[in-house]
């Protein structure tokens, strides 16, 4: 009788003779070999990555900060909410400052450049995020308000600040966006694939959006880095606003240039719409209607819907 | 030499002149005011909020009285399992009462009423949900029998109960769905977003679905709040059971209005496919093709798909 | 006056003579019987179920061996380097060769076999995977160049690696992949749809995708269990690669076949098109567009485009 | 051969006959009928116990407000500390209120008396308790500088405060006297038999001690409830200010007298010594040598050494 | 200029050119060879070593259960009770037994023997400790009531229970007193070395000790392995009941001997006596002055004391 | 009727005119006043102060490096030894040197001092600690040999190295000690008051201890920061090692000076002994009775003892 090698070896593992922990030891040499050859552990002299966990938790500070009421572990009133901000600003600018100055060192470090001043400059740019909080709470009670006024099915505010992905990823969004804007490296991107995990939303941290957004269910929507939104625009699960499918020739000419769509006031946007191009502009108080694909840009006051695509019914006697 | 202010700052910074942590206590004061002033921190003398946090915990809670063989972290036989079972039980209506009593509370509060006997409320209704436990059990085993006998992929009922997102969202769906039934304010909601950031699957605790119901895949599903879904139906990722597009002027009169379609027993509807409006009836045992967008009711047993849409093929030579 | 029960239990309950309390025995009485008779309590005298939360801590430990540049909680060097990835491989194999036997006990418990030698099979199945990872590690270099290539976007590797969904999601599924090949019952269920839940990304483990594989954004993306991906083909979001609708009585005779179709080296696959049947082929270098549905087969180096539905525009005035 | 039944039963057990699981219903329910029988479990009815961790939390809040520099998790400075000291004292009014009321609450339980005021009456005595944190700050940096003073051996103040279980047990002494001094029940104890297991240090909270007080080393140290101590007093190892025995019929008699030693400035009382009896006064300024067994006063100024107890020596060839 | 070679290192690692962390695996090849060299890594292929954390948790659930109207952290009524208790017994018996089961293989390790019914063994030790705890929780009682009638200032049962150290020690004795009499290994001293550390009160887990025990304070107690105890004894703070010094050369012989006092009922000990040797016998009834040092027997009804060391006092003009 | 004014303000707060909390900015207010007056808050511009709690974790860190076969949490072998070592020596070095530098930073900042190469040193010291680890490992051995033999109650070198206190502290003395010998700041004190605290046992890292070192029960041991100790010496629980009382003026001129006892190889001192003064020597192999008083020396071979006090005996009748 042949005994294939497999099995032998579980029989010998079995009596005790062979243990297939004895095996690791090799594994892990190719594994520190694999690092070395392919240039996957390159990281080696260069700066430590920055923290995607302390980033995030970094998120929910601010939304600590910016929504105390509903978000802060603590009750708040006259007497404690001074000291509850002021604690957890400086606890965000400790923490903030830290991650931005690993963001740049390691974006200095991935083009060869060493970076003297980041730490110093990690601190400035906290500073000077923080300084627009103010101003992105006021923004924010905006988008609060127009989610409860375009959605009937809203029970209350507290209801979309508390349940509402869409509010969720507006929240993040304009965060992320202001980090973009100071050219932080990383810290955006991370932050918006956080909340697209979350919510099954996906707002590249570059895209400019107005005021008194809204975006319901959301699963889907998708909103590139250059397009450009107007205020009081409502959008659906699924939208689209991308560019226009590129040579790859083209690519590298076209990084810099405006690639997505222009949303002027108050559009709105139903689930499932597809608008694509940077020269696309859907004029201002336009309705799009659910599934419809546009690459062209149609004027103010448009409504579109999709000519129904014709079905087939057959009756069925199962 | 003209040095610019921030490039001057970051020097003095350097030097030790500047700190900018002492920026902070402006931009404190600046959130306190504007909390005070646009309204947002008007929770000041009302009901804390419920903890989302804690509701999230209850929500697995459920999910180990409803499945323990599943998910109770021990060992399960004659001997432990009534200790099991009660002792979570008695927890479960601890947090369930306390949790439901704050959600009266700050819907109470939002409303400008005081609550007299909101803990008591808390309480019975807690007990009252808690009643049903014993056929919500006997229901989800048909979903998960559903799941089963419609996905031919599915290696065991163990998988199904273990990795399945749509019997996750089923299983939560019909707590919120009980909950809602019951008049509580926030916590159906805040559930169901929950499970719909897990999924991607959005079921509104108020729609109503039969037995043996299976979602598979799931992402992108939305089903609204006066859908009704008959027993045996069987959905695929990216359906929409929605509402028509409605004049903003409409929305008041149509809220309490059946805004959303009845899809009957034995009703299968493939990936993507869009069915809207309250009136809109897809008779018993019809199969719904993908991509399929339908606005109005068809009759029991029939079979609809898309004519597909024409395709541009084009030769490429690269 | 009459009043209701619920409201006299309720001044009961506030004036101290009833206690909601003293429901839950009888809750718990149900709960225990159903259990019991619906046989949904059978795992009595079984295995115990494998552990979600355990097999989720070792998707990270993959993680942490695969990118230890980025996900390691410690600096690396040459120092460290070896000791850290030696101390990982330690502590997977010991939780791998668990939650493998608990997979394979609890799937021959399913099948009433009992299982003399799941215990030495787990460690076998555990360091065979566990011997893969060198070349595991050398395919994900591929696809994060594949990524980076692929976007425009994308400011740096580290970016592709910490935020981008579909390195994950392509991680995860070669590792449940591998899984899936040594016939581990299960986890790699498990693992991918817990990637699902993260990504919105549904890649069927049984799914066969080449090298230099990328998907952009990707929620909604359901590519199926006897699916073939050939090399450097890149996906957008919400693209199926699915199977065809097909009749009840066909589900058994079909479970072992092809179903799912076959793309070819080179192609790419834009956003919302659906691929289905098993006998569909997409040749080599082809462009799929947005939203395109085929079930038909294209030869190498096609273009396919929609022609767009028609569109209705209505000037409005508002 | 006659099994003994153990080994009978163990061999069962192997063989799979008997679960030893199954004894253990008839245990739990002897447990139950012994909580009801003895009277052990008659807590039923009443008021939850107050929290042995919840207070144990409270005293490193207290620490962490008496010295911020020290114990703080947070870099302070001009702009942090404000925000820090008021944001503990917020958390600390709430955790120590709640917790002041549950042992108010207790109390009055066990005396069978109901507390409609407790709620109320927590939160008085709490603030009133917190409005002598000011001076008991500085009535301990004196103790702090006492510890440095007495202890060659003392590196820095920074060693007295982070190192030192004397400074610890007295800071907690100070802490627990206060609430004594409130009549707040259980609480004072709680605290002090938690700093006792640590340091070995038995301070009754009743004790009276002046400013500047030193305890070195530590462990062994009694000092009884009627005990009154000066300004400047420094103590070592295992010194008992203890009762005098008193025959079991004067016990309650003698419940109120003061039964400990008076201390008064200036003293210092070596290891090991032992002054016992509520009329003994040791004269300011009075030095007791190590292992002194004292029950009756000495006038001030005085030196109190025993004479050594003679030895006895032996040369020993081994 | 001769620089030390210590301070150039430190320049050169200031310039980057020495990299401390290169001396590391030096250190640890040490280390390795240091463990196998020794025989201190001898565990190698034996059974792992019972967990001292998991025997400490283990402590806290018998306090638990034996205390739950205290420890539990729940709400305890005619409802909950049973659950309660059942669900801690069941999750006591799984630890319990496997902490066993380690000890016994670890003992049978070090004397070199295998243990092939060690798992049984464990599981039928551990439910025959537990079938004790009935009765345990009788005598634990009266341990608690003579605490409160022997200290008269203790306010109430509530504060013996939550603070006395003695009764915490007395508690964890009797625990351990019943796994010392099983024979198992190890556990018993784990157990009893926790609780010194906790109060300083060292008790051996062999020695015999009647109902109704009180120690005050407590602090340096110390009760040797073979002394015998009776009831309603009461002993104060730094009281060791001994063996007296035996040369080297009888220790083997007297291993098996009673080497500690024996206590008869109703004696009171005072703080810091010491009573040494096997045959010394303190008849009932008697009282034990503090620091009385004995090594001979007392009849019934004695009362010992000191005859104070005579004082040296002198008047001091400082 | 005259309300008091506590009463009237407690009604108040029932009728919610006055709320407690409002009186927290007063007391915060005052706390930051004297935080700046009494000079207790003047580290704001130092540097932060070394972590306790990172320095007790590094204690632990220490131990499982020492005996990894009793306290690592995993398996040990020939395959995972190196790797876990590695590992943990690399972790041990970062957080050492780091809690290093702030010990010597904060020193220096109590001096005024800036600490220029205070990040470099401390990696080296860090280091150089680091290389002494081998020969600690060698040394300990002999300390648990040592106890093993000298007390006939100790089952096993498990139960040693698992429970006895007098190892613990003898373990954590010896690391203190080469720190301390190495000049590191605070770090020595911290970690002996630590384990002082845990186990009663009170060794100055300044001492110096010879090999095969044991301490039985252990409570109450003092020794101090001069003391010499021989070989093979053992103790017992209560023994002081001290200095003689010395006049106030004399400290700073004696502070340098030798203080406490020298004790030769070979010496056995039972418990409750005090040894005291600079100058005294016990000659080895000498044995120093219970409660013994020295302060002078004896020589070599010695076996001294108390003559035992007189006691008084009084037959009682009760």
């Amino acid at each position: 009788m042949v005994i294939n090698p497999k099995e032998e070896m579980r029989l010998a593992a079995i009596r005790g003779l062979y243990d297939y922990r004895e095996d690791i030891p090799e594994i892990v040499e190719k594994l520190v070999e694999i690092h070395n050859d392919v240039n996957n552990f390159d990281r080696e002299s260069s700066e430590p990555v920055p923290s995607r966990d302390a980033i995030i938790r970094i998120i929910h500070q601010f939304r600590r900060i910016l929504f105390p009421g509903y978000f802060a572990p603590v009750k708040l009133d006259k007497v404690s909410l001074q000291y509850y901000l002021g604690q957890e600003a400086v606890l965000l600018f400790e923490q903030l400052s830290h991650q931005i100055t690993l963001c740049l060192k390691s974006d200095n470090a991935g083009k060869g450049l060493s970076c003297v001043y980041c730490d110093e400059q990690g601190r400035e740019e906290a500073i000077r995020f923080m300084k627009q909080l103010p101003e992105l709470k006021v923004l924010l009670t905006k988008d609060v308000q127009a989610g409860y006024e375009g959605d009937p099915a809203a029970g209350s505010l507290d209801e979309i600040i508390l349940c509402y992905p869409g509010i969720l990823a507006v929240t993040v969004y304009r965060i992320a966006h202001h980090l973009y804007r100071q050219n932080i490296p990383l810290m955006p991107r991370i932050i918006s694939e956080y909340v697209h995990g979350l919510t099954g939303i996906d707002i590249h941290p570059g895209a400019n959006i107005g005021a008194s957004f809204f975006i319901d269910h959301g699963v889907g929507v998708v909103i590139g880095a250059t397009a450009d939104i107007g205020n009081r625009v409502r959008i659906y699960q699924g939208v689209t606003l991308g560019a226009l499918a590129i040579p790859k020739e083209d690519v590298e000419r076209l990084r810099t240039k405006k690639r997505h769509p222009t949303i002027e006031d108050d559009v709105i946007i139903y689930a499932g719409a597809t608008i694509l191009g940077g020269e696309t502009v859907i004029g201002a108080g336009s309705v799009i209607g659910g599934n419809v694909w546009l690459t062209e840009s149609v004027p103010p006051g448009t409504k579109v819907f999709i000519k129904k695509p014709e079905l087939i019914l057959k009756g069925s006697s199962r």
